[in-house]
């Protein structure tokens, strides 16, 4: 008896790479240039491993160069900030991509403010920020998470302007940015945070929803507006038994639940995550294009 | 029968000058330098040219330098962006204002970002903006406007932390950094504007509203919620055949209706206005202080 539409992320992040696929290849017929993605690991963590992995194998399946710097996890920032410097300058790569977290001995502000603002394909130099908060000022890069949730409601015809939405989560890399979206498209937005009192009430007034929060399974069926749209971009693993490795990952949002009130809702896995590495790739397809003036 | 405590934006401001005159003799004693604030006028608009005489006097009064440049109308951009260079190389100047609006044939958003990040006292450029919407980084100036409106929530002793906050507007100079602050200090803020649908049910659930719209009595008494707190930004002229000038300003909100239901209440004039200059010369000092690193 679940009635909401299911958002397939994972269909539309396909679909995405398809059509970076193919100006990937008109760019480099009618142009003779390959955009590129230069990541920078330091130290080796594994999670941190496998994320530069799927991003390298992401890069070759569409078609874009990939680069990678792996540096020892006690480098010093000088190092880091060589190799920042480096691809900086270098004309073959348009998008740079430092990989956190980063060792506690190196200041990660520093280190990302290093990054070019032309090659800031994360998005997240305070100046793409602040650019992306004011009005008439457009950021040269999007966020990638959040770009991929307003993407998703653009692929399904989603209603954005004028509409009543909530933002859970406040944090530099989704939910800040994902509110500031959602404004530019003219929905009315609140913010909803730890400090939050009755963060239900709020929650339910929502036409849409996105969900950005750590806690798995916060959003209840009860507390959604019948027919409102669920982004839910959290990922947590909770113990699981019957699983191999013994835990699976949900959401911010009970799923059972809300998919028998919402209109649409995305899953997890296989919603917001599938296009967050679309998106890079797109902002990467986008700089190499600005660098190059290619329409 | 109004029962709203009466902000009194005046004598706050009056006090936070006072003590700003205090810390501006204190710096010259202890090591000789005097803050100094830059105005370049470009034209020449009466309006603008009494708010360019109102900062000087001002200045005047708490022993802050003030250096002006005025340009006529048709001014080259060139010219205006010489003048810009001088004072950010000019170390007696602290602080470089560009009195908007300039004239239709430049290009604002160029001549603004001219101004060296370190002296922007307005804190309108987009890396201070993304600094302040951003946690965990800190703008070097926040916008006077919106500054002022927190400045009289935390002087009249006004908790925000935990609050419903609804700022209605959201231009780059009010509306949008006031709603960065509220959330900074960890209301859970909603943004109303001219898209939005039914905007008094929003506004009824606020325990803190700031209107920055523009449209005189634009918030009626009924919209707000019993004991909320009301800061007034708006500044419109209504027509007043018993005034000597023909009309008087209000605010955004309905006063008379507004003074019964909320607990506090801004006045306009009166309100908020006095604060936008009081912040101007607080970020002034401010600057100077950093570049002389004086506690
Ligand atoms: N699909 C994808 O590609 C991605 C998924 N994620 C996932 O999204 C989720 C959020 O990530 P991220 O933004 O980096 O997380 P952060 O931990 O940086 O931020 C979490 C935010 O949620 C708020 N919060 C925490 N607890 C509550 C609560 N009980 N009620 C309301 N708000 C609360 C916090 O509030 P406060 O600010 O007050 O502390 C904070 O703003 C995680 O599950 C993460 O794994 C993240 C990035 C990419
Ligand atoms: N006290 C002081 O020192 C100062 C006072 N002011 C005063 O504050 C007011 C606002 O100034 P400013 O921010 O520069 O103005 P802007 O015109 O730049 O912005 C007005 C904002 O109000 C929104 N708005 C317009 N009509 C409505 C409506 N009917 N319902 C809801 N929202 C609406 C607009 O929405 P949208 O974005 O959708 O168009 C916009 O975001 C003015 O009266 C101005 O004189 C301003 C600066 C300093």
């Amino acid at each position: 008896e679940s009635s909401a539409k299911v958002i397939d992320g994972k269909a539309v992040a396909e679909q995405i790479r398809d059509e970076i696929t193919a100006e990937v290849s008109r760019m480099k017929d009618e142009i003779g240039v390959v955009p590129g993605l230069a990541v920078i690991l330091v130290g080796d963590r594994k999670d941190s491993a496998t994320y530069v992995r799927n991003k390298k194998k992401a890069c070759d399946s569409v078609g874009i160069t990939s680069f990678e710097a792996r540096l020892p996890e006690d480098s010093s920032e000088h190092e880091v900030l060589k190799f920042i410097s480096g691809y900086n300058d270098d004309p073959s790569v348009h998008g740079i991509l430092v990989q956190l977290p980063l060792p506690s001995h190196m200041n990660e502000q520093n280190i990302l403010n290093a990054v070019s603002i032309e090659k800031d394909v994360d998005g997240f130099h305070p100046l793409n920020i602040g650019r992306l908060a004011m009005r008439g000022r457009d950021p040269l890069f999007v966020p990638c998470t959040p770009k991929g949730c307003i993407e998703l409601l653009h692929r399904y015809g989603i209603d954005i302007k004028g509409k009543r939405a909530v933002v859970i989560g406040r944090s530099n890399i989704v939910g800040m940015p994902a509110a500031l979206l959602l404004q530019s498209e003219d929905a009315t937005v609140s913010i909803v945070h730890s400090r939050t009192k009755n963060p239900e009430n709020i929650i339910k007034q929502a036409d849409i929803i996105i969900a950005a929060v750590g806690q798995a399974n916060m959003v209840r069926g009860s507390w959604i507006k019948p027919g409102a749209v669920v982004i839910d971009v959290g990922i947590n693993p909770v113990e699981d038994a019957k699983s191999r490795r013994g835990y699976r990952l949900v959401g911010d949002v009970c799923y059972e639940e809300a998919c028998k009130v919402a209109s649409a809702i995305t899953p997890v896995p296989g919603g917001v995550g599938p296009m967050t590495i679309a998106m890079l790739l797109s902002n990467t397809l986008s700089s190499a294009k600005r660098a190059h003036n290619f329409q």
